[in-house]
């Protein structure tokens, strides 16, 4: 395995183990090149009554992948923090009809304050796309808290 | 039973079987009064790494309790519509450190539409308390389409 497989392996591990939501969902990371990370999740424990993507489902995939990528930036900068998320907006544009990649940009930000003991705030945006639908759009506010 | 507890039943059973996610979160209506309506869900199958409640249980969690309301709502007014959410906002306001009761009021609002064939969009707000602390605050925009 790649060192990119190996934290993209334990950030799985961490998911599955300490949300069991995540497990259930069975959310995956996927990839991850230092700017962009992707995370995808099966449609059939995530339908609705419409046998689309339940929005709880597409909710919570989006804000993991959002969740992940502060972990892996905060991994690279050699920093800890917990992470919470304070705020979160989402639209949905387009019924979710297969397995669909959750995306996000690192825009940039800078993590250090939290080895001087204080806290970061992030916002990050995530796409959801399904083929080459865009179907939904969330945007959050996280925040990392120093230490565990 | 009465009358509620019945109707109730069927959204609960209606939940279980057709959204898996619902099931395994455990999400349960508790009260329905005609104009307030109240879902728990234990903590246990719920929680995140803090060992609080996980911010996409909370989110589906609030996300059922308005779309429920709706549902009740077609129900009394005897028109059939397919329930969506378009949009939604939340906010994070402090840890869920047990099972905690979300709570929608109906603000008022016309589904006759339905009737004619039409769609129907209805913003909600959802809070979700835990004791007495307000916990997470939701808004929604449903749209219910004509028909199943």
């Amino acid at each position: 395995m790649t060192p990119e497989q190996i934290l993209l392996q334990e950030l799985a591990d961490t998911w599955h183990s300490t949300i069991p939501l995540s497990a259930f969902m069975q959310i995956c990371p996927r990839r991850y090149d230092g700017i962009q990370f992707e995370v995808s999740a099966p449609l059939e424990p995530n339908i609705n009554l419409h046998h689309t993507m339940f929005a709880g489902s597409i909710y919570t995939l989006m804000t993991l992948t959002g969740w992940g990528m502060l972990w892996l930036k905060q991994r690279e900068a050699v920093v800890e923090g917990s992470i919470v998320l304070a705020d979160a907006n989402i639209r949905y544009h387009a019924p979710v009809t297969s397995a669909p990649l959750a995306r996000v940009r690192w825009p940039g930000g800078d993590l250090s304050a939290l080895a001087g003991g204080k806290r970061v705030k992030q916002s990050l945006t995530v796409e959801l796309i399904c083929g080459e639908t865009l179907c939904a759009s969330f945007s959050g506010l996280y925040v990392s808290l120093p230490g565990h």
